[in-house]
């Protein structure tokens, strides 16, 4: 955008709107071409949009021809607005928002018509004033319910409809006789809205929160498999550091899982809500499934601190005196990556099929076998240099903290400029700050590189 | 609520209703200190359920008394079902719904209409079906867009808006003239509702997002400092490793800062559709907060790292041979750990009050040099302890990762035995998995200590 924006600025007038053209063919190509990549990602997309619209249309071409309903403003209506708000990607989804609406509607139906009731009794002049205060105190009240974390992952929307319904029926000057007959046909038209996505929902290609989750789950684990065992063969393997490991795909796919956490109690939520289907029966222990994405997270935390310390120890080019030690090591570290790898995998297939297998198991034990071996490489008598070791690493996990730090410092720096913090008088001058706060110097702080 | 069935179990039938009563008399007390918990947290929760409880009222009664709209129903609750719908936690939040609400209202009535008047020309027979296909290509197309990252997180509301009126708009059995009437009304009680939100939003207590956006980022660099500079103190300061660490809650605050992107996400974009205020203008760098946010979780993955890393030497009781190398070392960490703990600190101040200070630069200079001085520690002329370094702070990493893969396994294992997988037939009896398996072993596979 910025760049274009530039480029038009250049040129005359006269060539201006022909080069506007050309530019938005562009981007609508671009767009069209993203718009597709969407579609090909995930083809039940394409199939969710389509059912959105059957919904549509089923409900709107049955309220149009049918003639029970001509005129009927209002209830019509209110099948069309729930068919639109519940209709949701997954199953559980659906089932959560039209429950809601639908349970939420018929509390609130009720309550509005005492509150109307009660209203009524202190007069023509009291009415407005008593249904206020109730507006008021209803409508703030089940707000600050929404505060309540339980509260808000699943009756959210339950409680906006409340407040609705509430506030619709306290509100509507109509006689209690006509209000009822009105809370009726409400009542149904938001049933049927409610049914009809249900069924489009479920029995038209489901998309199952559940069976999403699952698949979510294990495919995180893949990924870490993922670039464990590229790590063990591109890395540690033969090849040892022959080339960089810049531009590998495996190095990248892991960091997604870092931010699954919103994704999965999403969806654990909403698989909650769902029957049993396929493999998953309705008390299927979804929790389970997040306790899994937080060590899953943990182990990625991990690889996270391991791929920065590589990536900084390629950076400084150390040269490498063969050194037989290291060779063992190395050697060890290969295996330990590549079982590691492997038993990940393991796990995910076995979610994945739903079987479990001691494979995994049996992998770890390897690696920690790999592990061990290289403890036993450090001769036990030397008790110095054990020592050694242990300060050693805590030493350079640390460093890599402070590593961490110098681009927090940067990105802080650049902030203060974009946003037009206050300077210090003598601090633009100086630039005292940069050396150590640019990302350019790394090698700087790593402590056990280069002599 | 587990246990309090299970014990209701055991329990005889005439003992089983005075124990509910005390019960449940228990747990609405623990309801009722939660919610005084939530509304002390943060006072402007109370406030802002007191705004839309003003909001709804105002609305209300506003209709309610003027003589103007009495039996006007559909038009009335278009303004009191913009108001709970729209009414947000920040005016960001209720800026953003409103606009989208707005003109998504605005630009589907106008099509709509366009669609009524063309499926008039077809005649009896076909205006139904054309209408039908119109609305089903319309929903189809609208829903497919929501699944584009960018419509999503700013439009998706507004897309909700444009199919609901589009399709009632369509699908309304009224004349033309009439529907023209009914728009001009729609519009304009969402208008006022939308009016409504707005002032109540901004003039009353106002809630910025910008401004949670700016303090969520500072207090999370508080967040890695509390714990650096706990660290400096507690594990490597003068009491060094005397006590265990458990129970600190230092070593907890952290965490939250790793699943904090969620958050920061959507404050951005609220923030982006608020106007400037206070100390932030329109076009304030809200981006630049969202990259501080990403290195200040990679940062905070290697405080995890390291946080697993020390927790496991904690378990293993190694046993200190008073070394003047590893003082050293553990001085220096020291001096690491709380430094870069004050530059964190120090950048957090300078967001806070928006004025850069190059002392978070000299801080993390001294934090650096400390980790040179680590170095240096290691005589230059033995290039075979360095290496052993190295080889051991990459196998120590790798190490714990190996470590976070067990709880992974036992977390795998456990939905395994909830959810049914299939075993094999020997599995069961072997148990061979579990030694491995199990948190209970950790030191098993910790490389660097224990002799």
């Amino acid at each position: 955008m910025d760049s274009a924006a530039g480029t038009n600025e250049k040129v005359g007038f006269n060539s201006w709107c022909p080069f506007l053209i050309s530019d938005s063919i562009q981007k609508l190509k671009e767009f069209a071409q993203k718009i597709k990549k969407i579609g090909k990602d995930d083809p039940r997309r394409v199939f969710h949009s389509l059912k959105v619209g059957l919904a549509l249309t089923l409900i709107s071409i049955f309220y149009y021809i049918n003639p029970l309903f001509h005129g009927l403003g209002t209830s019509t209506m209110w099948a069309v607005l729930t068919v639109v708000v519940v209709m949701e990607y997954t199953v559980g989804g659906t089932l959560s928002k039209g429950l809601n609406r639908a349970f939420a509607t018929l509390l609130a139906g009720a309550l509005g018509l005492g509150a109307h009731h009660l209203a009524a009794l202190a007069g023509d002049k009291g009415e407005p004033i008593l249904l206020g205060v109730f507006v008021f105190m209803l409508a703030a009240m089940a707000t600050f319910s929404r505060f309540v974390p339980e509260i808000k992952a699943r009756y959210d929307y339950g409680v906006t409809i409340f407040i609705l319904t509430f506030s619709l029926v306290a509100v509507s000057s109509y006689r209690v006789e006509e209000l009822i007959k009105l809370a009726h046909q409400r009542l149904s038209t938001v049933a049927i809205g409610v049914a009809t996505c249900l069924c489009t929902s479920m029995f038209v290609f489901p998309v199952w929160a559940g069976e999403d989750l699952h698949m979510l789950v294990a495919a995180n684990l893949d990924k870490l498999a993922c670039f464990l065992e590229g790590m063990g063969v591109e890395y540690f393997g033969e090849k040892m550091e022959s080339g960089s490991l810049e531009g590998k795909s495996f190095l990248q796919s892991y960091k997604t899982v870092l931010n699954s956490k919103a994704t999965e109690d999403s969806l654990a939520n909403f698989a909650r809500w769902e029957p049993g289907h396929g493999r998953f029966g309705f008390r299927h222990p979804w929790n389970q499934y997040l306790k899994i994405g937080a060590v899953t997270r943990t182990c990625a935390c991990s690889i996270e601190a391991l791929n920065a310390y590589i990536s900084t120890l390629q950076q400084s080019h150390q040269t490498t005196t063969d050194l037989e030690f290291k060779q063992k090591v190395q050697a060890a570290c290969a295996e330990m990556s590549k079982e590691t790898g492997k038993a990940l995998v393991e796990l995910a297939t076995s979610i994945r099929e739903m079987k479990w297998s001691s494979t995994a198991g049996k992998h770890l034990a390897m690696a920690t076998e790999a592990a061990c071996r290289v403890k036993a490489l450090v001769p036990t008598e030397n008790s110095t240099l054990l020592e050694v070791l242990v300060s050693a690493t805590t030493a350079s996990l640390l460093t890599e903290v402070v590593r961490c730090t110098n681009p927090i410092i940067a990105a802080v720096e650049e902030l203060s400029r974009l946003a037009e913090f206050k300077w210090p008088e003598h601090g633009r001058k100086a630039g005292a700050v940069k050396p150590i706060a640019s990302a350019e110097s790394p090698p700087q702080v790593v402590i056990v590189i280069e002599k």
